[in-house]
C-alpha cells in the first residue's frame, strides 16, 4: 500500500503544518482586498482545502477529506484568527511564510500524487492530480478574488514548475517500486529548493511574447 | 430518517420557492451585467442551483437533484422569461426580492445541512455544507459575472452569519435528537429574522482593517 | 447500448480532434493575456477538458476520461508547444480555428449527451449536460483568464445555441429509438452549419436592455 509513506500521525501532522500556511496566503489576500472577517475564512479555507477537494472529487473519494478531518477545518480557523488580529506581522514575515509555503508546496505535491496513484490512476494522472492537489487552492483563493491566478502570471517566480518536478519524481519512484518515506522526503525536499531558487534569483518561465510584438510592429510599421 | 423534516410534496415546493428567488438574483445581476437571453438563463440557474450541485458532489449524491428533478430546472427558466421582460419591475421590488431572498437562505441551510447528515457527514461538516447549499449559487453567480463575491465584501450587511447561525442551530438540534419540523422551522425563522435585522440596521461583519492603516499611515510619515 | 455510435478509432480520433481545436482557443487567450508558458499549458488543457470533466462529475463517471485517456491529456500540450512559437500564425489563422471549433462544438454537445443519457439521466439532464460538456470549457477559460465569460456576453455571435439545438436534436433523437451514427452525425453538422451562419451573420441573442433604458431615461427626464 503506498500510501503508507510516514507514520500515520506524521502524515497528519504534515498535513495539518500545510494547510495551516496555505491558509495564511488565503487570508493574507482576503485581508489586503478588504474583505470582512468570513471573507478571511472563506479564502482561507478554499486555498488550504480547495487543491486537496479537487483532487478527492477527480479520484472519488468522497466525502473529502476535508469534509471528515476536523482539523483540517479547524485549522484554516485558527490561521483567520491569527490574521485578523496580527496581519501586519504576518505581512511582515513574508519571506518566512513563504519559505512555509515552499515546503507546503512540495508536501502536497507528494502526497496528492500518491494519493491520486493509490485510488487507481495512472502515473501520469497521479502526477497532474499531485501538482493540482498542491496549486488547486492558490487558483480558486484568486478566482474568489477576482484576481488573475497568480499561477498564470509570467511575472511571478516559478511556483508550479517546482511542483511538476516533484510530482514526476514521486511517480518515477512508484514506477520503480521506489517510493518509501525516504525517497518521498526526497521529492518534498526538492520542490521546496527549486521553489526557494526559484524566489532568491527570480527564475521566471517563458512568454509567447516576443514574437508577437514583432509581427505587431512590423504590422504597424 | 432526518431527511424527512416536512411531507415530501410540501419539501418540494419549498425547495422550488427557493430556488425561484435564488433565481431572481441571477437574473437581475445578468440583466445589470448586459448579458443576452441566454447569459440570464445560465446565471439564474447557476445562482439557484450551483450551492446544492456543490453539496451533492461533496457527499457523493450524483448525480445531483438538480439534474434528476425536472422542476428544479424548469424553475429559474420561467424567472428567465419573467425577468426578461419585466426586469424594471422586478429590480423595483428589490425589498420583496431581498425579504424573499432571505427565507431562500433560511430554507436552504437547515435542508442542505440535513442532507448532508442523512449522507453520513460529521455535525460541523453538515453545518459547513448547509451553509454552503445556502450561498454557494449567489458566489459561482458572481464568478460567473467576473465580479468580487458580494460574500466575501465587507460593505454588504451580513448575509453568511445568519445561514452559520441556522445551520449551527439544525446541528444541534441533530445532535440532541431534537430535529423536527418544528424545530427545523425554528432554525429556518431564525436565518430569515437575523438576516432581515442585518439588512435593516446594516450590520456587517468587521474587517481587519485598521491596524493596517496604521502600520501604512507609520511607515508613510 | 446508446454510447456506440462510431467505431471506438473513429470516436476517440473525433475525440481528440475536438480537444485539439478548444485548446487551441485556450492556449490563444493565454498568450492574449500575456501569460507563461505554464499558464498556456494550463489553459489550453482547460478549456478542452473542462467541459467533459464537469460532465462526467455530475454523472458520477469518476475518474474523468480526461484522467484515465492519456491522449486526452497530452493533445492540449503539443497545442501548447505550437501555440507558443507559431501564435502569430495561429491568429492569422483565426477563421479556420473559428470553423474547427464550430465542428468541436457540434461532436462535444452530441457526444456529451450521449454519454449523459447513457449513464442513466433523463433527456432534459442530457441534453443539458451535452451543452455543458460542449461549453463548459470555454466558461472555465475565461474565468480562469478573468474575463466575463465570452458566452455569457451579448456581444458575440451565437455560441450556445447552436449546441442547444444539437442537444436538444439528439435526446429527440434517443426519445424516438433513432440515435444512430447518422443521425448523431446529422444533428453535428446541424450545430456546425448554425454556428458557422452566427458567424457569417453575426446572429446574437437579444439582451433585456431596451426597456431599462427606457424606464432610465424616464426616471431621468
Amino acid at each position: 500500500m503506498v500510501q503508507d509513506l510516514y507514520a500515520p500521525s506524521l502524515q497528519h501532522a504534515l498535513d495539518v503544518a500545510g494547510i495551516f500556511v496555505f491558509a495564511i496566503s488565503g487570508a493574507l489576500l482576503a485581508v489586503r482586498k478588504n474583505f470582512d472577517v468570513f471573507g478571511i475564512a472563506v479564502l482561507a479555507e478554499v486555498t488550504a482545502l480547495g487543491g486537496g477537494i479537487f483532487r478527492d472529487l477527480m479520484i472519488g473519494a468522497v466525502p473529502p477529506a476535508a469534509f471528515t478531518d476536523l482539523g483540517y477545518f479547524l485549522t484554516p480557523l485558527v490561521v483567520t484568527v491569527l490574521v485578523f488580529f496580527l496581519h501586519p506581522e504576518v505581512e511582515r514575515l513574508q519571506l518566512g511564510v513563504n519559505i512555509f509555503d515552499a515546503a507546503g508546496l512540495g508536501l502536497f505535491c507528494v502526497t496528492g500524487a500518491v494519493k491520486a496513484y493509490a485510488y487507481g490512476l495512472g502515473l501520469t494522472a497521479s502526477a497532474v492530480l499531485g501538482l493540482a492537489t498542491a496549486v488547486g487552492g492558490g487558483v480558486l483563493r484568486d478566482v474568489l478574488a477576482n484576481e488573475v491566478p497568480s499561477l498564470l502570471r509570467w511575472d511571478r517566480d516559478l511556483y508550479a514548475v517546482p511542483a511538476v518536478v516533484g510530482a514526476t519524481l514521486v511517480v518515477l519512484f512508484i514506477d520503480h517500486g521506489m517510493l518509501n518515506g525516504a525517497t518521498a522526503t526526497l521529492a518534498v525536499v526538492t520542490v521546496f529548493i527549486l521553489r526557494l531558487l526559484a524566489m532568491r534569483y527570480h527564475w521566471r518561465a517563458p512568454r509567447a511574447w516576443n514574437r508577437r510584438s514583432e509581427v505587431a510592429e512590423r504590422e504597424e510599421g
